[in-house]
């Protein structure tokens, strides 16, 4: 998506050891009009495979996933990371180990809102490592949910997550593929 | 706004000690055709302050802000619970006060994208206590902001928080107002 690419290019910042900084728009700061057009994408790219909901983590996969879900007109559920006291006792949760913050964090979705009948379409910011990803499969399957397709807006092929993920054998598509980022650079795929 | 008044009826649950349960459509499960609406409903009521920046709270506000900056073309920058490695070392810092948590917890704004300049719409799910949203106030006023308003998609009025904000003087908007969650029921202000 060139908009998203020349967004990266002009205003990320490479921090090294792989960190890409997109604060301004995307993390912290949001650029709300960017994000519906990455969500549009999102939802046209994955359209024909009918998805019934939409899944992330907190707390920066939300924003692109609000998108996708809008476009797509179907209901998004967020993973939480603390169990909140609305919350039943019994849950699917699983332990996802956290790259950037070097400790795992809990993903916990409450059973009334992830089901056998869903067709689950991942979304979240990043796919670098895949365990964040990874660990919202294991919810879905937890579920009985069916998963249908994993996508992100921005990936960092050199942290082997789309290795990590093939196993699930779904289709999974990102807006921005950056396949180095060594020596201060921002590479794209194409 | 009606269609969320009905929806809180039908769909939300009253916990008990004022707890509002709203996770299916606005708190964990979203339903982004309805936070759509409400963010558009919010722009529409703050559109004339002229905003130039949306502010709110990780992690439930996320979702009503970016559909109201979607809605105003403004971006949308939501305060960090924790100071992620992005962030530089100078940072907008706050406690607030977690009514349904029982702690402070810290609302963290980087300097980069708050200034002196804007003109601040403070947006979030609830007002209650309006701890978190008075913290917001102080991260906007720390940052020789203007503020120009507070919407919330839902207000319990029983909670006071209408009153804690008086003194900003600011327009205060929300989209469902609650008086009454006693023995089981929840009453609209109108």
């Amino acid at each position: 998506m060139e908009a998203l690419k020349r967004r990266i290019q002009s205003e990320g910042k490479n921090l090294g050891r792989g960190i890409l900084k997109v604060d301004g728009f995307i993390n912290h700061q949001v650029d709300p009009q960017l994000m519906d057009a990455c969500g549009r994408e999102l939802a046209r790219r994955f359209a024909h495979i009918r998805p019934t909901k939409v899944l992330t983590a907190e707390i920066s996969g939300i924003a692109p996933a609000v998108c996708t879900a809008l476009a797509l007109g179907v209901p998004i559920v967020y993973a939480r990371k603390q169990r909140p006291i609305t919350m039943p006792d019994q849950v699917y949760l699983t332990l996802a180990p956290s790259h950037t913050k070097g400790i795992s964090v809990e993903l916990i979705v409450s059973p009334e809102y992830l089901g056998a009948a869903e067709r689950v379409l991942i979304i979240d910011d990043f796919l670098a490592t895949g365990q964040t990803i990874l660990g919202l499969a294991r919810l879905a399957k937890a579920a009985g949910a069916t998963l249908v397709g994993i996508g992100v807006v921005i990936e960092k092929t050199f942290e082997g997550g789309r290795d990590v993920l093939q196993p699930l054998g779904l289709p999974i598509e990102a807006l921005a593929i950056i396949t180095d980022m060594r020596d201060g650079k921002i590479v794209f795929a194409d």
